[in-house]
């Protein structure tokens, strides 16, 4: 069986080497995330922007746990996002947040991204 | 290898049941909810001030994946927070919301939850 891990390692060096064009070889043409269809195309949009709204944008691996077809990672984030994020004014200041996330693979592809990002943790740095 | 995912459901009915008596069976006693060294005892009173604070808070395991000693949980919450909720003036109103949790176990009962609650989600229904 394809080692999920692998290949989400692989994904997220893709992420954090902002090499946009690699990302169809991880996630699928008809990817959801959350109960939003972006397709490869929106979910490469939401990401560079991302990546404008936080300079200093980085993926770090705090855990993961795979059965597959589905993987589970907890990020940790350490960053200075711009002007206001998720809603808040953080205004640059260095945060520190986590994000749990479970995806579902089909072919080896990221097809289904199911992500809470922990807004109350950055709230409360504010 | 034991069973985690039985533990777990028999884990959620202790929840659902409020059968507090029994949480020591899956949760152990030097157990950390996030970074908080709560222990069993300060486990039990969050889960019953959550449960004070939410008359008709019930937990609906949406998925859940295993890979020994972790188990990742998407759990669902339809339910109608009295008053303040997660700092959001909810005053009753019904509400959905989820929770993306990873649990680590040894010897069969919980000892590490890293936990996120979608406030953002609950935020855009009020």
């Amino acid at each position: 069986m394809t080692d999920l891990k692998q290949i989400y390692r692989d994904y997220i060096d893709c992420l954090n080497g902002q090499a946009w064009s690699n990302l169809g070889t991880f996630v699928a043409d008809d990817v959801i995330h959350n109960s939003n269809p972006l397709g490869l195309a929106g979910y490469r949009k939401m990401l560079e922007q991302d990546c404008a709204a936080i300079p200093d944008l980085r993926f770090n691996v705090e855990m993961m746990i795979s059965e597959h077809p589905y993987l589970g990672s907890r990020l940790r984030f350490d960053c200075s996002p711009k002007g206001i994020f998720l809603g808040l004014p953080v205004n640059g200041r260095c945060v520190s947040f986590h994000e749990n996330v479970f995806y579902q693979f089909d072919n080896n592809k990221i097809v289904r991204v199911r992500s809470i990002i922990d807004k109350a943790a950055l709230e409360a740095q504010l």
